[in-house]
């Protein structure tokens, strides 16, 4: 069975990693020659609407993605000639934070205070009506923290209207959380869902740096998050992984954003659950049965940003999972990450003293943050 | 890091899988121009001693066979080119049945009785030497019980010696086991060891079939495998995983013979253990730190033969990982294989359950002989 995937980043790379196993075969579709997942498959190189790679994509016999803005057109076109999980129209809503925001509103999922902004007194009008702090976020093409001004006091609202005025965008509340964290579940075609442990997740700038499995979350938070993606998934009549992050607050979960794909929150799950998210999308994607959410033992994930820090020392950690992503360096560019696992969380907090010292300050600082205890 | 694998079969696409994710690179090469390691990397066709093909593998930063018949001779010339792991001499020893078993009696490892025969008068010798039920075996190309015959009684000489006769040969005693075993180890170039543990295997016509971790294994069985092991590794100065096949019987451990590379008797180590095989053997070919041989609970693998089977049924099974080798279908060959993992004894053999109906008949039967318990 081949398997088309539009975008051939590290989440199309570890797809394939995960896929290969199974006997699947890989061509990707990606804007960049040296597009990291192209190693593993084979690689068509061109922009996401490139008629000879939509011709190919065609001719496989499922097709998905590992890129959230991909434009949901292409996606809808495919969808006429090959069987596209997940479903062209979870993109289109995930790629315009009002519209993702008002699904997520009408399906009685808890969001934070919203505006539509399109001008400076509309700006004016939301500030009026959430009150600072806010979060002035541009309704497309955002993500890892892209596109987002924090508004703390009047004296931020002009220098926010100049970085991003001039396009659609939403202002919301600030959002007082004690932590975030983020649940991914998987469905198939026949309506089987299942989820995997909350996330406990840290962003730094916006992007993703640290997360956890979160084997024993207060009570009731795994329930209240499985319900609203719950409602997600069937609402979409979705097929494949989806992600939802999560604030969690004094008063429960608040939610942020989805991603209609297999999600850094997860990463975790290669080692640290029975079957990987990279495995269970592509599962639901080819219509094989689903495979076991359950954890192995607990996990913690360190992105390496920029650059890759010597694996040498690292894998001297017993239960350490080193994963490069072959990509070359650059300011902030997610080049790979690491996964710490151990049978128990006490077992999984002496594993990290000897992690500790090997992390660079930033990553250090972050993980204090975290607060891991046992 | 770019590693030179020679063969390009499932064993290097295993290690393929297992070095990407560690930053790996890597070139092949095989005489099959669709040799399945090929799609994770660079293939060069072309023979063993491919003048070429040595020229790229000459480039590589590190060397290692993923096939225990590459002439020694070739890898004795890359030597002295790159770092070649394990030594060429591991495989020449290997190599010649008679001068493997001569080292391993040389080492204090307990063999079964042995003669060598060149001449149909040695070899009536040696059977008045050695008595029924004795194995004539080719000193050299034998693999997966190819260029071996039984013989049971007088009657079986004359087509045992029409058979094999006309070559170097050896006599072996039969040895009345209780089961089969493996034990596979990894040391790196510091002279750190450190061992699997043992695998029960499971044999149909001289081809592995069925293997299982043992992790209570008889007293004493782990730590006498483990000396037999330490004295080969040490004698070798050995770099990479190596497995040595017993014969447990009444009187303990009788070694049969050692497989200078990552073995299918230990393939359940890769979701089996912390650290499996293949990315062991990997970190000591390149000096990287050795990862942990602990278990992850229990483990038992199926192996592929002549033709997959249909994997959905099989994927239904929680904790059941695949392993397609993308391999053409031919009677007898090695496709691909499943390892069935749980947590504990008992909920292996429960999860067992759900896998017998799936089997065919002569798996299943196999798996009958194998008497598993918790």
């Amino acid at each position: 069975m081949r398997i088309g995937i539009v975008g051939a980043g590290q989440l199309a790379r570890m797809m394939a990693e995960a896929g290969g196993p199974l006997g699947l075969e890989f061509l990707f579709l990606d804007p960049a020659a040296d597009a990291c997942a192209g190693a593993l498959g084979q690689l068509h190189v061109g922009p996401w609407d490139d008629p000879a790679g939509l011709e190919l994509l065609g001719s496989c016999d499922r097709v998905t993605s590992d890129f959230e803005n991909v434009p949901a057109a292409v996606l809808a076109s495919l969808a006429e000639r090959v069987r596209v999980s997940p479903p062209p129209d979870a993109f289109a809503f995930a790629q315009d934070r009002l519209v993702e925001k008002r699904l997520l509103e009408q399906l009685g999922i808890a969001i934070a205070p919203l505006a539509a902004v399109s001008s400076r007194p509309e700006l004016l009008a939301a500030v009026d009506q959430i009150g600072y702090p806010c979060v002035l976020k541009t309704r497309r093409l955002g993500y890892d923290g892209k596109g987002q001004v924090v508004l703390r006091g009047k004296e931020d609202l002009e220098p926010a209207w100049q970085a991003l005025g001039g396009q659609e965008l939403i202002l919301e509340g600030w959002i007082d959380f004690k932590h975030e964290c983020a649940l991914t579940a998987v469905r198939c075609a026949s309506g089987e869902i299942r989820f995997y442990p909350l996330s406990r997740t840290l962003h730094d700038q916006g992007v993703l740096r640290l997360a956890a499995s979160m084997l024993a979350p207060p009570a009731g938070l795994q329930s209240q998050a499985e319900t609203a993606v719950r409602r997600l998934l069937e609402h979409l009549d979705y097929v494949g992984c989806l992600s939802l992050e999560f604030f969690a607050t004094e008063h429960g979960l608040v939610a942020n954003e989805y991603a209609p794909r297999p999600h850094n929150s997860a990463h975790w799950t290669i080692e640290g659950a029975v079957c990987s998210q990279f495995e269970n999308h592509l599962r639901a994607v080819c219509g094989l049965p689903l495979g076991s959410t359950e954890p192995r033992g607990h996990s913690l994930m360190f992105n390496w940003l920029g650059t890759m820090p010597s694996r040498a020392a690292f894998l001297a950690v017993p239960g350490l999972y080193w994963h490069d992503y072959h990509k070359a360096p650059r300011a902030g560019r997610k080049l790979g990450h690491a996964t710490l696992n151990a049978a128990s969380a006490p077992a999984l907090l002496q594993a990290l003293d000897a992690v500790r010292p090997l992390l660079d300050a930033s990553t250090s600082n972050l993980l204090e943050k975290m607060k891991l205890s046992a």
